[in-house]
């Protein structure tokens, strides 16, 4: 019914995450409404990140140069490192403007079911990093699911008796949360993981 | 913060209709996951579509044709003309299946506010195919706004003398609607333009 092109942009519009036929011919029908500069820029922004971007050849952060600007940097905590577990992660803790260490990306969670083993999340880079390093602290940033907390286990294990203390960011309630609308898991972790009010 | 063509990226996707910062990222970081050849057939369909999509020069409807497809076609019924607001209205109608005249797209609704007169709305166009055909019937489908109901009156004025029956679709309650959700305009006007049972 739609004209070839005016399908495929439909096409194009349903490989995105959340959007489906309806939000696709909407938004394909905007994208013939707007100037043409417009479009050219939005379809050149992405071959252009395609192209452009890569992996930092230290941390696995993406980058448009060899090194990402963390890396690159000196003025930050050579002391400690926090390991995540995709890019997006880096961007969002360094909005929160208080960790001043270096990060390092994982190529994935340890997920058996997915068939991501072990020998899959890139440990042999992370570990020699950590060798040819200042590192006192490395902190594990990934998800509180079971992938998390097995890839935390092992990457703990893998590090002993490199010298380096390995800690764990805190699971509990956010804050602002109604603990009504909290699972029971989560209560469960804030309850076991108490401080004490100094 | 981000790699600079990771920034245009986003600032593309924040172009889109009801797309913010947030979900740019997402969406961004989505585009940098995916396949290659997926991303340039995504970046490939807005250019073509910009570049191959056009105005029908009958009925102004969406092609990459000379004509469009409704237009082309000899099977439809020549007696009856739908005018509708835009080109995404004709897909809607086509998908109910229930319409075979042919379709007229406006340039506009006549918004005097938005500085839309009367002679922005293509009737020149339109009025001319209507002296040029067989149409007895001209069913106006736009929106029962207070722009929809003043071009409905406009064209239905200019249209007199032409020997055409001139229609308007009809406004009520949707079907399998509450009407303790359905505003008062809407109710009243259900209740004067109620209908025989038959």
């Amino acid at each position: 019914m739609y004209p070839e092109s005016l399908k495929d942009l439909i096409e194009g519009f349903k490989l995105l995450p959340g959007i489906g036929e309806k939000t696709a011919e909407r938004l394909a029908f905007y994208i013939l409404a707007i100037d043409e500069e417009k479009a050219d820029f939005f379809s050149k922004s992405i071959i252009e990140a395609k192209h452009k971007l890569h992996k930092c050849s230290i941390c696995s952060n993406i980058t448009d140069e060899e090194k990402c600007n963390i890396c690159s940097s000196n003025t930050r905590d050579n002391k400690t490192l926090c390991i995540v577990e995709d890019c997006r992660s880096i961007f969002l803790f360094e909005k929160t403007g208080s960790f001043k260490g270096y990060y390092h990306v994982l190529d994935n969670l340890i997920s058996p079911l997915d068939g991501i083993n072990p020998e899959d999340i890139g440990i042999e880079k992370l570990v020699k990093r950590i060798e040819n390093s200042s590192f006192e602290e490395i902190i594990i940033a990934v998800k509180p699911s079971i992938e998390g907390e097995t890839t935390s286990l092992y990457i703990k294990k893998i590090l002993e008796g490199l010298n380096v203390k390995v800690t764990r960011i805190a699971s509990g309630i956010p804050l602002g949360a109604d603990i009504e609308y909290i699972d029971s898991l989560t209560l469960e972790r804030a309850l076991i993981d108490r401080k004490e009010i100094e």
